[in-house]
């Protein structure tokens, strides 16, 4: 009886030491499946600001990572030629270089998975102007059984376009603010309430992020709610990275004069303190 | 004779407009070959942080991008498993979640560079620990002919056990600061100037940057020391990333407690603000 109520006690403290609550604790027990699309012309760091997290974390908690695209094999971050309209001119990127990361699984054979990682990229404006709606659908089939989508940067025009997003907050990069909002709001999307101040958003559901290296910020703020803060502390400290900590305050809304910014405050007020 | 005074004012409003050097006006308007080492175990974030920038980069400027391993094709992020000393556990990382990144060029095969980026990763601590010194023995045979070595995290410990570093100032990751410096100070590497509170560190050929995370801010400034500011300043703002700004201070270094670390300076001084 005195070693179940020592284990009891330690539990307790171990709770309180780390802030966690019950679904937290039990978060950290599971394993998670964690997906990433990926389609040619993805953005590097909108793939691989996110993945260091995840990858680092793995070091603590149960994760598994599935990388899906059309076709398993390598897919390149260099985006292939398009047009923005049918009449306008065919955009070459011939100049650009890129990288290319190996997808582990289709939109067909993809594990179950619990939470999936949409980038952004040059080739997110290849897709929707060739029509090809392949992550639309994917993030439509798998959404019931998912527990979360998580976009970055124009990202979140395949989110939007999905329906996904319907009615609800989301952001995007601020850098191109009016075309991935209106874009978002084609195919499928409607009624998206676009967060121009944004850093990130949070909903039940469905997460989005601002531009490129935002990720990494709506990233720490995503484990430290699905995990709890402690280990996710560490794991900052761990890859040096001091993140922005305010959804709700992006500084690169003004420097891009996305229209509804919030231009009250400092651009110097934009990242966290190193934790300690 | 008017139209060529014409050009030559617009030209010089050019360089003044940039504040360009004419040595930076050179490096704008011709072929960069830059390659990437990777090998089993590197950190993503150390690879895909500074390749985003050159990436982003290559928009504007010529570029040529190589990856450069043991074999051409996928290598993983993955660490394979190693001892730490011949006498020590074998450690294994079969829990950790990892990705492929596809490998251009050999070391034998590797063209001609201009700059080479070497990352770390644990596969640093699997290469030292196996005597496996490709990335050391690669450097040294390509340093008369680059012009630049840059190293993210413990990537300095293969730059440091080269030679190339030697009686030069260096700095690497904080948050394994006192096995990373050892380590560098093995095979033919000796006497390197450890710097504990800098975030990076420049000499005319060899860059070093603190853990991770740090690997972008030093790209930052070395673009910019490279190319230019204006172009650089743009495609922070592109990638919304708001860049530490000063080389001596990394707030990590007293996070973990590195021996001479700058105890001084508030921890929230850690960012510059966005660029306008």
């Amino acid at each position: 009886m005195l070693n179940k109520l020592f284990l009891l006690f330690s539990l307790l403290s171990s709770v309180i030491a780390q802030n966690a609550t019950q679904q937290q604790l039990a978060h950290q027990n599971r394993t998670l499946s964690f997906g990433v699309v990926i389609f040619p012309g993805y953005e590097p760091l909108d793939v691989y600001g996110p993945l260091e997290i995840m990858i680092q974390l793995s070091q603590t908690y149960p994760i598994t990572l599935s990388i899906i695209s059309h076709k398993v094999g390598p897919v390149t971050s260099r985006a292939p030629p398009h047009r923005m309209d049918p009449s306008g001119p065919l955009m070459e990127f011939d100049s650009m270089i890129g990288s290319s990361t190996v997808a582990t699984h289709t939109f067909e054979n993809a594990p179950e998975l619990d939470a999936i990682l949409v980038p952004g990229g040059i080739g997110v404006f290849a897709l929707v102007t060739t029509n090809d709606t392949s992550v639309e659908d994917f993030v439509v089939e798998r959404f019931d059984r998912a527990e979360y989508i998580l976009t970055v940067c124009n990202g979140a025009t395949l989110v939007a376009r999905s329906g996904l997003m319907n009615g609800l907050p989301a952001t995007a990069t601020k850098s191109v603010w009016n075309i991935v909002t209106a874009e978002g709001e084609s195919y499928k999307g409607k009624g998206i309430k676009w967060m121009p101040s944004a850093r990130w958003v949070e909903t039940e559901k469905v997460w989005s992020s601002s531009g490129v290296s935002a990720g990494m910020d709506m990233m720490a703020a995503w484990t430290k709610h699905f995990y709890g803060g402690s280990e996710v502390g560490k794991m900052l400290n761990g890859i040096e990275y001091a993140a922005h900590t305010d959804p709700h305050w992006d500084p690169f809304s003004v420097v891009h004069k996305v229209p509804g910014a919030d231009t009250n405050r400092s651009l110097e007020d934009c990242a966290g303190p190193a934790a300690q």
